[in-house]
């Protein structure tokens, strides 16, 4: 599976985006990760007083859906940076970890219990 | 802008897999983000201890080549299910956010300054 | 108020555990932040797929304490280590930061309500 | 080793500043968790386009001296909290992990190289 129009179409923006701004300078790997860190700490602090059910309603009231709209798109946009500097094609390193997790995480074994590794990867 | 059939195909695959093992339980928007920042955190350490050049050159190494591509293969795939959850579109909130970094840095008062806030977003 | 006895004996220790090993090349302010937000990847890690209930107990469990405890030990020992590298007192930073959280939320106007900011900062 | 006085203070003073504001119920381990890694991700974003070089002499400018400090602040009073509701002394589990760190990290095999796993946990 290769990476396609909108999601290319987004990384040319990003890159140019930097480049105008003679930001590539900045956009190294480890910088860009920690940007990717402070984001997803940012889309943290809209979740974290929610109760489980709070949070699954987040979308409903239009300021915090706005808002974690907006941190979800900070944090895609330097995620799809940081593919682009590493060359990494998004969606096919997402496709093969899910390849791998399904093997790791059978279905007989895996199901419905957090305790047995509930988790994607 | 909409997002593209490969990104779609790895929301529904990321869905399936989730759904196979009855892990949609455990999906709230509160514990995606949680475990969306604890595969950041282990893709920041598989770069803490580079310097920014050795941080420029890791995927010219294989071993850590396929680390980082992993790590950054569990960010995406939670970074989708999450987006897939609350029901927004990861490409477009990328770009309307760009769009408003664009008017928050205009290019002739940022370039080239880590000062001027050289951020992305 | 300043750093009492044990915590300043923790970060003799840590100083001395990396000079021995001659890592204070490697732990500048930027690099041990990067570890400090690794290390509480992993203790979101043990967190994320629980209730708020089991969050609560996940002490009562031995095995849980034990990494939560390791967890939170990592933690503890790269944020002692970020503050000595920076010249910061760690007691007297929280402190005064407390004293300001205290201003910016009266109590009669911030009681009981995550509505209104309920953090601690 | 056991924490002394002026943790112990810090401690009282941060579960003090909770209960007068009726917080304890938005306090569980989860959600404290979760702010301690939005505390970690804004003290990242005071470091991320720094390099190394400048990283170090961060405390050097009165204005980032004040805005690192700020942020160390507020991870450590989410830590002390988050300990305090989990029972966990902070120093014990530092120490006591260090101790682990020790054996794993043997300061003849360890000294030098970051290829050589040059944690301090």
């Amino acid at each position: 599976m290769t990476t396609d129009h909108a999601l290319t179409a987004l990384t040319e923006r990003v890159r140019r985006f930097a480049d105008e701004r003679d930001w590539q300078q900045f956009h190294t790997p480890k910088n860009l990760a920690m940007a990717l860190a402070g984001e997803v700490g940012e889309l943290l602090a809209e979740l974290q007083w929610l109760t489980p059910q709070e949070s699954a309603a987040v979308m409903a009231d239009p300021g915090s859906a706005a808002r974690v709209r907006a941190e979800i798109g900070d944090v895609m946009i330097y995620l799809t940076r940081l593919a682009d500097v590493l060359g990494i094609d998004l969606v096919a390193a997402a496709t093969d970890k899910l390849a791998d997790s399904a093997r790791r995480y059978p279905v007989d074994r895996s199901r419905g219990s957090a305790a047995k590794a509930p988790r994607v990867e």
